[in-house]
């Protein structure tokens, strides 16, 4: 029996959670991957990958390789085309605290740009140099929802927490040493913060934070 | 000097973040929170207290005492009048796994209550007997933000996320023995939920997974 | 002294415990593998090999290389003839959450295999998806035993637990990022699981989940 | 609002799983424990209670505390009478390593009770003291599952699966300190038994090792 | 043998270090501590005590207790009389970023006033209301050394330490629940502050944080 | 069926191991204890029992409670007469780094006065005043076995394992807050000591520690 | 859009914190080194580099990768000229346990000499062999600041930091195995330390503990 | 200035504590081993290294290389002569409970030979086989130390210790894979041993074990 049987994917999930299925790449055979995508492809169903590294796409079959709209930086790719944009004016900005938190913040940027959402990018704005932060505040304000992705301390979290009254989700980075290492003391210090109403996702969890953001702008009347 | 000195609200905080200023009373001083009554009481500020214990509400000043609303269930207090119900239909519902998350679930819905909001309450709807939660769903679809409070597994994020469009805030609590004390497995099950865009909070925190609530209702314009 | 001297096979177990003696290959040398498969050689004793990469394998001497039956997935291998099935009905279901939990899956399934027993595959049936287990709840429900194979919140565990009364055995698994990687929230949420009488063995132990699997079959009647 | 409303029991699980409802008392309000007794006893339903302390009784209602039979040393009680004995052979032994475990194994027994099953107790059996075991060894090969209880380095789990080929159920306990604080060494050493098929619960679990037997008993045709 | 024996005190400390022993008195035993106090009293030594409860004080022989000055929230007391103040000026602040965080920072109020140090007390400018630490930041630049103390997401630590040139010491404490329990959220959040040169001591310790600052003003030769 | 059934003493230790049983009585119940100290009469045994508190033995039957010599301080007692001492020239010295490690050391001291073992007992001499330490190192080389008792950082295991060529046992504590709680820096800084072959116990067992020792004295021929 | 977009160098900072921005390497991608060392060219700006590999370095664009001061052992590099010296006769002392410290305390140095500020060096001065230390003790006491290096045990911080009067300032470092792994262990007993006054810095931290010392020499007026 | 100046070893050590300084090479650079031996070299001083990997013989100065006796399983090598037999009849035996713990019990088995300690070497005796140790128990008993090697649950510590009066030091390794990676279950296990006065080392540390054999020794009269 092949790789085929071992694969369910749940087309209904659009309709049910208003979200599409997305498919988390790390640690699947190419077998399993080649089947999804067979299925995708029977179906033209377009799909998102993530965590996607260059050397699984460099193995996918030709066919499936060809078509896929692939990011390094966030192990992203587009299977299919993306839905159109629903707008001009983002709703969302995704705020990194420093550069090397950016390829997490492309995962939830290029997850909203799948559901057809834009997004504002502001990165390096980490508060241990606060007036990178406070010079962006008004405009940061202007969105409704703020995606902050930051590691180490992760204090981003708290100060732009306390200074808005925007939706905010706090994606902690698994970027640093010692005690930073995985992300468990940015997870925990967000979780933590004092700034009240602030919501966190796991470790790296761009994908998962653009997700949570979608289901705000359907509640928001942004979305189908 | 004082206990006095030691204080300083944050009365700007409502027209900042969009939510008034609470006061977590675990480990304050009696003398600490007297000197925070009085300077509440002395600007005819409304506020919450949070974690206040019946111990702590008894060795209280009389004049302080005799005006709180205390609910010894969740621990929380109203120091003056709360906002008017804004509405009479609820926009969230405060779903728990069990019985024994209610005191958390509690926390939640008189955190919302506080700023003028209603909400259902759902409670015993744990997945191990699925049937109580299917039997509310189409209840509970109607609600654009749920507030999922679970302890032990926390499995109820993961099946209720996916069956919803909501927002989906999870407060794990720290109900349970063993591997489940303290709240940290329900934390981390919720973290890694399959279910896509679900967002978590801090271990008990109710008072928190309400305030992120109320970042919603006021991206929906549901509040000022 | 040679490599030889380090070995001692339990060629009793099978008799006392009723499961034959498997060989752990992870980390073990070479030369120490090459000892293990000559003594079993020698006593013509068939041997489950796990945890057998594809590299230690083409570092066999190949007149044992030649008469493994190995699979790469699951990373087990068969040394001599495993036992011949002794029924077609299978008794074990072994159901995956997500396809990343297959390799695991797969090891449990080579070990009842290898043990003479047949077994019902399912998999990509996690519960973010519920459709996907209630569709073939009625199927699994004449299994006398489950092995559940789950990674990240594993809530498959809890909710199938709660809807069957057959044996029902958890693998976590270590597929995951951020909180889940490794395995331990997977882990801890079986332990913590609000279903009654799930029992869970070590992370991504399907070897071991098998094996017990075997000794329930052995105490119905259904192995000598 | 009563807590009345909070309260949904799952009478439907006996036919569901094959188990009773059991309620976890500890963190539970008085308020909700009566609420509980009384759906209870509306429907004349028994109920097994667990982790009731000697105070929660004592602050019960006098009509439903008087008819509790509660066993302190296991903080069990049952509510109604538990199931008549199906058969006077024990299926099940309950096999405690020191006597600090007795109390985790007294719940293993009571549940075993509730349910209508016998089982045979062994305590004091610890492998430092190998003897102690090995005398007991062919009585304890006679019963088709084995509940073993240890705390510490729960070195018995290892033995005693090597040396019976019926069903292991492992249940750790928080007995001891230092690294032996909580459960969590017995806990791992369980997990990563080298002792083939061995499957494991919760710290302190004997509640849940006593409906996995009760799960396997009923795969075995012993209970209906 | 009495207690006596067991107290050999390091009166060259002094000397040696530029800083008096100080006794921790948590575990200490009634006899342990009035052996350490008939000791001090013999050599007329003045001695800083921490971690000394009002219980213990209640139980200490009346000749002892009379002569102390002991604190209750800090814990603290000086037996004999404590150095005297050596400038005006204080050359330290110490900032606390709640008013839970008082009695650390007054453990370390208390340490420096032993040796002869005044400083500035700020309380209650966590930087979830920034403006309460932005307002107070000239003054606080003119102390050459700072002592942050803050628990929870301790962002106080990177927010004040990227705005300063002073010497920052981070003193986590702690104060909260879930995972800010114990505080090591907070401690982590510290050591992985990306303000430069920020150092830390152990939770809760006021008194350690109060002791590198005397170092540091022995220095800059504020000290002999 | 009573307590006694749950009892089962390992009388023949003494001749296999060269060591008594001991009873660890922390978490055993009162009918357990009083069982234990029955059978225990009933042979004419003497019996060690470790973690006995004055509650506990407050409880016991008056016949058992009189003949016990209790020590609060380590919380061991003798139950009926410890071994006359083989010698007078102590072969093991026992030595505290703070006064809070001295109830631990005594544990030690205990064990090996019941076994007919003197010792040298120094407390207080912490390697933070290395002084003090040093200028009791020529006596304690003389003895061929060093238990070293520390919490907190543990530091005094490498300092004194790297001056002296004897026997070197450590026994961390849980002396400490913050990092130090509940002993595990001090357990892992005595695994890590750079001071070549220290040996550890678990976390304040003095009472294993000074088994260690006695291994060591009978491998060393002074003792039977 | 390009990945200069994602960076905002601070550099400001030197004026307001006194010390110069440094770029931390580790996971940041090409582009992102790129752009910032464009613009740093661009303003002329002289820039430490830190955890900067060989690998890293290879694949910089030619027109930076030649003018970069590279240290290998160290990971840093110096893009432009450091700060002149401003004095001949060191303040710091870097003292490393042993030569596996040896590259972390070289970060140290490195940081320093970008700062213009020269240390001594003293390296394998592990207390397991006292007399090293001791044997350098009156020339670190002329030193104002000591910065500690060690691993495992790091039973130097305490040792050291109980002999002199010094500004001491802990670096722990990830040498090891076993319960050594990663550092946390040296990390967690120098915060446990029982000298006075000891702080300390994150693992493998020697940029940070240089950052402290030059805050330390700012306030001794040695620095401007 | 070169790699020589990072060298102080201690070659006083002998001669304080009966052992020989050994080097630890996992870390450590090229330049710095190739000091070492140089240092070695120029004292004619025999060396023992440990953890030097295949990789780093290959890149000595073949001066170097070429005197080294090195064992690539367990990674040690002898630089120089080790001492001579100093008898024939081994007082020490290590004691492996599986094949894959071979590469620790070579390191202590070498570090014997060093020292000039035969031992003997019994492998792949775990208890989940209890024959296996119970036939070889005789022999073990003869010798007055035992070194027990084991990972996973590493229930041969207790089994062992429990049966034999001789001095007992338990290894734990780190094979094995879920809640056994990295050997901290083995490690907690047997700290948390039931058998009394059984002492560890560091995961991993078969060195450590054999050094501290090596203390027991010299005590015996046994070695100089």
């Amino acid at each position: 029996m092949g790789a085929e049987q071992d694969i369910k994917l749940d087309f209904q999930r659009a309709e049910r959670v208003g979200l599409d299925e997305a498919i988390f790449c790390a640690g699947k055979s190419q077998d399993h991957l080649a089947a999804i995508l067979d299925e995708a492809a029977r179906r033209s169903a377009p799909l998102l990958l993530t965590r996607l590294s260059v050397e699984q796409v460099a193995a996918l079959p030709p066919q499936h390789r060809d078509v896929l709209d692939h990011d390094p930086l966030s192990r992203t790719a587009f299977f299919g085309r993306p839905a159109p944009l629903v707008t001009e004016k983002p709703n969302v900005a995704v705020v990194c605290a420093g550069t090397s938190d950016a390829a997490v913040g492309r995962e939830a940027e290029r997850t909203l740009r799948f559901h057809g959402q834009p997004c504002t990018r502001v990165t390096d704005v980490g508060v241990a140099g606060l007036w990178r932060l406070t010079e962006r505040l008004e405009e940061l304000r202007r969105h409704p929802v703020l995606i902050l992705v930051a590691g180490m301390d992760a204090a981003l979290a708290t100060v732009a927490g306390g200074l808005v009254s925007s939706v905010v989700i706090g994606v902690p980075t698994s970027v640093g040493y010692g005690v930073a290492t995985g992300g468990h003391t940015a997870l925990n210090s967000m979780l933590a913060s004092c700034a009240q109403g602030v919501t966190v996702v796991n470790i790296d969890n761009g994908f998962g934070a653009a997700c949570a953001a979608l289901r705000v702008l359907k509640a928001m009347g942004q979305r189908a």
